[in-house]
């Protein structure tokens, strides 16, 4: 295991120590490294807190900011956040409007947002997110899993708040956007979790695994390595199929890294995914090219296509300044 | 080689039209790709060029727009941009005010920048960056290498030209805080250049090259793999004591990904350099933590700090608008 770290039990905690340094003109980490929140509240808006196992950076705490997130809980890594974290988390950052959980749909993260929801004080709403397209149930979700597409929901719902939309508004334009919007991963390798010291699964040097998971759980199939255009075309007809967008709709494509991939990898995706989706007819409206959703160090990507409306494009285009996003 | 390509002939190409594709609202790619330019010129203030070989994105396409770059030249990948390239950029967006070249030293970027300047119609000046502390000689360089400190010289001088500094005042400037800025890097694996279809070269399991160049060039010494703590101690000794910095100075600091490490670790790499650095006596005023200066798909780091003065403070917090800095 190459890795930057200095002992196994330490790495979440240096890690959170050294986000809240670099970035504490917006966020203050709470006490025993529970929660990062905002450095300014704002009481009268709905608080979003996500959530969820670490080395998917920066997923959540990277959101965290105006515009985007009140609160972040990470769990350590690849595990959910306790209970405990979640409920410290709302009553730090809850105001008048309520508290909605953003969670993606893993069993462990449902179940621990479900108690903190029923232990937290005041109104408390909950979206579970499940973009992933690539398999039905897999190694830690029954349904489908919540991957990058958790950011853009995160997002356009943390705008809405921003602009005064009420918790009822802000559930039912979450599930809204969820429900359009799609992603499918792909590996090139696999991840290595401090604590094992070992991949999580091994892959051939002329392997690949398409529709991977985001803490390396198994895909659709392990195939050999394929050019970018194949790739991309397996994963954009698995999205717009499912989706099934009609010609002439507007898109926000994200290319997202793995954490081991690098940048100019991710624009050739892009470029790819791109001309497939106009081949369909679809007009990309908005679009995203980084590593936002991670997998530890893996190398691979995802696609995520999540379709637009006047409303949704508008609140993605509403400033942010978190440090994962800021325009 | 386990990569997101076609062929190895199109990577450099397809990876700049998705460039240019996902920030149109930024940029505009030039003819035959010669170069990247901002969408929106501004004729009265200084024109400000880089460029150097691809393969170290975001670098130097990802800082063209308000507030840095002008136009950025990306060669083949590791290659330097030809001075025709140069030329067109420069022409395309020169002004009346004259444009400025910032060049990292490498004797090939060097040349053809030093040849477009002759060529170039109009006045020109040219900025060397050469931030990396390792080495004073390498493969591809005579004199220090310029590294990620390059970033920090194109953010600060991009400010100075957008708030009216003529040439004269901008080479001054730039020339300063080059002076004020080390750099030094680790790579924990080798990068892969697509066109040669293995690594650059071979590291033990066990091992990492301290003080490594980015395009992989060798540094001071290959050692065994060590704990964060001491590996940042080593660089940031080396840093220091070459920046001669007095206790009380304010400066910032960038932790650099190489493209194939993760965001946590770059964090818990940040917290280890920033204790250093406090406890030095530095006071630690600005940060940047992401790959910004990758070596394609390398797995490793650098440290930079630069000196800060009221003056490049705030030149530094000024608005930019690129694909990698937004503020």
């Amino acid at each position: 295991m190459k890795k930057f770290i200095n002992a196994v039990d330490d790495v979440l905690g240096e890690s959170l120590d050294g986000f809240a340094a670099a970035h504490a003109d917006l966020v203050v980490l709470g006490a025993e490294r529970k929660f990062v929140r905002r450095r300014e509240l704002n009481s009268k808006k709905v608080a979003l807190v996500s959530g969820g196992g670490s080395g998917h950076e920066p997923l959540h705490a990277g959101c965290v900011g105006y515009g985007m997130l009140d609160a972040a809980c990470p769990g350590q890594v690849f595990t959910s956040p306790t209970p405990d974290q979640i409920v410290e988390a709302a009553q730090a950052v809850a105001g008048d409007a309520g508290v909605l959980f953003i969670v993606k749909n893993y069993a462990g993260d449902r179940m621990n947002f479900e108690m903190a929801a029923e232990i937290a004080e005041g109104r408390t709403a909950t979206i579970v997110t499940d973009d992933d397209v690539a398999v039905e149930k897999s190694t830690y979700s029954i349904g489908r899993r919540g991957v990058a597409g958790t950011l853009i929901v995160e997002k356009i719902v943390g705008a809405a708040a921003e602009r005064g939309a009420d918790l009822t508004s802000c559930v039912a334009l979450g599930e809204r956007i969820n429900a359009q919007t799609r992603s499918m991963g792909v590996a090139l390798t696999s991840c290595t979790v401090p604590a094992a010291g070992m991949p999580t699964f091994a892959l051939g040097e002329d392997e690949m695994e398409m529709g991977v998971g985001i803490h390396g759980e198994p895909g659709r199939r392990r195939v050999k390595l394929a050019q970018a255009d194949a790739i991309a075309a397996e994963m954009i007809t698995a999205i717009a199929d499912d989706l099934g967008a009609r010609a002439g709709a507007e898109a926000l494509l994200l290319v997202n890294g793995f954490g081991g991939t690098p940048t100019i990898e991710l624009y050739l995706m892009y470029n790819a995914a791109r001309r497939m989706l106009e081949e369909r007819g679809l007009r990309i409206a908005r679009s995203l090219v980084g590593s936002y959703v991670t997998s530890l160090d893996m190398a691979g990507c995802s696609l995520t296509v999540s379709l637009l409306d006047s409303e949704s494009a508008a609140l993605w285009d509403h400033p942010v300044r978190t440090a994962a996003l800021k325009w």
